[in-house]
Order: C-alpha cells, then structure tokens, then sequence
C-alpha cells in the first residue's frame, strides 16, 4: 500500500505544472515561476485567438477561462495556475476536476496587505478586474481598514506589447492615470495586470522610491513555494531541468519572440511551441 | 411572372443590410452608409467577445468573419458589408451563399489611387492589414507606378477606444508613428482601420492640409451609392426612416455607449442591442 502510494506521488510530482493567459502577459508569472521551479515541468497555455479579456464581460471571461482549463486538465497537469488577473477575478474555485487552482489576485493583496505602513494601497489593473473588484475585497480580508483605491489603465497592455517599456510617451501615460492616487499618499501599489512588470520603471518614475509596488506573479510564486514546502503539492527536485510547452490558440512569430525574449533570463532550452483549439 | 419578380424584389429591398466588425470600429462605416442610406434597415454585429482582429492570425480572422458572415445571412440580410480592414483582407469574395459581400479595401484603395498627385501614398493600418500587404495590391491595380509605404499603428486603437481623440499624447504618438512617412512626401494617406477617422485630428497634425486622408468606410458608403443607382442592389426608398439593430456577441454597457455616441449625428431612433453567439 505504502509502495503504491509512492508510485501514485512519484508520477504526480512528474506532471507539468499548467499556467494559463490570455495573451503574453502571463509569460511574466511563468517567468517568476521557473525561476524558483527550475526542475518542474511546465505548460504554458495563451489565448491569443481571443485575447484581450480585460475589455470583456465577466460571463464570456468565465467562459473562456474554463475552457482554457478543461484544455490544460486534457494535457494532464498536476495543478493550474490562472496567469491572468482578469480570468482570476472569475474562477472561485480552488480545485476543479481534482486539480488545484492558484490564482493571482489572493497572493498579491495579501502581499500588499502586509506591505503596506499607512493602509492606503493603489490596485492598477484593467477595466474588467477594476469592475470585478476581486483586489478591494482581497485585501481587506487581510486588512478590514485598509483604503482600497483602483485605477483602470487600459493602454498600458498595448503599450506593453509594443515593447515601449522605458519610454518618454509612456512615462505621460503612467502620470496621467497615476497622478490622482500619488496625491492619495497611498504607500504600496498592485501591478493587478501580468503586463504591468514589463512597464514597472514608468510607474515608478510616477509614484517614486517610497511605494511598494507589489507584482502578483511573484506573490504567487511565493505562495507555491510556501504549498511545496508544506507538501500539499508534490514538488520534482531531481537535478535537471524541466521541460517547456507553450501552446497558443492563435499561431503568431510576434507572440514567439516577445515569449523567448521574456523568458531568456531563466530558461537555457528550447521551449517547444504548439498551436491548440480550446473549444 | 412580371408581377411575381416585382414582389420578389420589392421582398429583397425590405431586407436589412448587414454590417460586420470585430467591435464598435465599424460603427464609423455604419454611420457613413446611415448617412447616406437614411431609408434603410441595417443589422449591425460587433464580435466583441473576440475583438481585436488586427493582432490575429490571417486564418483565425479569416474563420471569425465567415462565421459573422453566416450569422448575418442567418438574419436574411440582402448585403453584407466587411466593416472592418483586417477581415477584409481574408475575405475574397464578392458573393457569398448568393448575398453580395462589400469590403472597405477595395473602394479605400480606389480613391486613393485617384486622389494622388505625385503618386506615393501611405497606407495606416493594423499590423495583420500591413502584413497582409492588400491596400498595397489593390492600390498597384489602379496605379501600377504608385509608391505605397505601410505603416502599422498598434496604439491607434486602443486610444480611441479610451477616447483620446484629440490630445496632446495622441499626438506625439501619431507623430512617433507617422514623422518617417512625412519625410517621404506622400500626398496621400489611407486610414486603413476603421478606428482611424476617430484620430483623424491627430494625424491631419502630423501631415498637414496638403495630404489627403482617405476614409475607407467614407469610399465605401460611396461605392455602394454607385451600385444602388445601376440597380444590381435593390435600394429603398419608401419614405421612412430604417430600423437598425446592434448585435454583440458580447454584452457591454461601454460599447453601447460609444456606439450610441457616434451615431448621434445620424440616428434619432434608438437602436435594439442584442446579445448574439456566431459560433
């Protein structure tokens, strides 16, 4: 019996690791995520035949994010990790078909619940996850009192994937949705949306050194560590390195490159790419 | 048999004209042909829910329009209009399951070609309609010698959609995205997404009043007026005004705003939005 259940843990542990978003923005979590689990193998899953969803209705965005897990389920992956804040403001569960789900949004506002000395936190995010209001809820379950105040910034995901990160065009955007909360004197801000790292010194510029801000995907990936530790998920920690699929509804060389030029800091191999029907 | 063709089509000249985009860019099209074609009905639809179109792949715009396409001849349209650049340049046809298809392309490409004087014209456009190199093509076919340079404009979008139309940050970036074709002394410049007459401002600014800007959905609507006076469409002209109805295939409070904003100049009925599934 104990001989089965070592074989029944061994073959989880070898399982991928599933990690879904709409688009690119979510290679910025995978990225945080390979580089604590470099020995786990991986199954990146972008909706680019319908992205964005940050513009979209709560329905079709749960819709289309359970689809994009039933797809990941199919390949067998031993857990699912919603790279995207706006799905993860639509998927409550935290297990579905037996398979544990991690979301965003609970590990960022508890990040910036504790971050924060003042209680006044700014959530940037899109229109969708600002309408949802997943982050104010969040983070005042950690921190009843805290002052929530959100703010939709939909250009900075074009301007992410146009590759104008630290860029004097940017940097007016970022002042202009930014200016009202700096007058706030909020002291921590969420970066609620996965392309929002990639625009991170543009922020900065506006809200200076003296606010924390809190990037999600690394909240997150920092809550799995925490679960491997605690063995509620069986981790691989054989020496060598881990396997990469990343699938894409919609085929795209624009979509590859901006993904491996993401990813080159933390992975040495070839990551194998697939084009996918979700539906 | 006279009688019997005479209420055949006088039964086609009652049917709706149907109207497609990937969301409300179309809408400007719409207005032109509502301006124009105040006794007609339209059914407009909006994919909303899979919006943008310009960032997919040829194949993946391709299936989306035709599955519009079905919807609209499901709703027994007498024409249908490809209100949209990118999903004009994968649909070839002029017929369609025996209902006449109108593309803006082709008639954006038209004026164009007569409007320039020293033959070298820009064409704006997404980066799938630059990529699928059709203004370029169509262009050539009436002016063999034209000099035709491309230019895809990402941001141009989603800054209308946030409503920036006339704004100081528009217009550094049409000048970042335009200042090289202005140095090439093009005469006359094509708004190659629907979205573009929204920054027309914008652009006029960074050219000047000597270049023509080409409206596609304005040549389009022009086009159509020609193919209404030889007859091979059945046009209305009983006095009353149309009925238009606004299909979405996703729901959303922000683009029945819009869409009832930009056609305030021309409609004094209120439109019936509908929620659809094309697939």
């Amino acid at each position: 019996m104990e001989s089965m259940n070592h074989e029944l843990t061994e073959c989880i542990i070898n399982r991928a690791i599933g990690v879904f978003d709409s688009g690119i923005g979510g290679i910025t979590v995978l990225k945080e995520l390979i580089r604590k689990f470099p020995f786990e193998n991986f199954i990146y899953l972008g909706d680019t035949a319908r992205l964005p969803y940050g513009s979209k209705s709560p329905d079709t965005v749960r819709q289309y994010s359970l689809q994009n897990m039933d797809f990941l389920i199919s390949r067998n992956v031993k857990a699912i990790v919603v790279a995207c804040n706006t799905a993860s403001t639509q998927i409550f569960e935290t297990d579905y078909k037996n398979t544990p789900i991690y979301n965003v949004i609970d590990p960022g506002a508890k990040k910036a619940a504790l971050a924060t000395e003042n209680k006044k936190i700014a959530v940037l995010a899109t229109r969708a996850t600002v309408a949802a209001g997943s982050y104010t809820l969040k983070i005042k379950l950690h921190l009843p009192d805290a002052e929530v105040f959100s703010q939709a910034c939909p250009l900075f995901v074009p301007l992410a994937e146009e590759g104008w990160h630290d860029d004097p065009i940017t940097n007016l955007i970022a002042f202009r949705y930014l200016q009202n909360l700096k007058s706030l004197d909020i002291d921590t801000a969420v970066l609620g949306c996965t392309h929002y790292p990639l625009l991170k010194s543009a922020i900065a510029k506006v809200f200076g050194n003296h606010v924390a801000l809190i990037d999600s995907g690394e909240a997150l990936a920092e809550e799995l560590a925490i679960d491997f530790e605690r063995s509620r998920m069986p981790q691989k920690t054989l020496f060598e390195h881990g396997s990469l699929t990343l699938c894409l509804t919609d085929a795209g060389q624009q979509f590859e490159n901006l993904s491996l030029n993401l990813l080159s800091e933390v992975i040495s191999i070839q990551p194998q790419f697939e084009t996918v029907s979700v539906i």
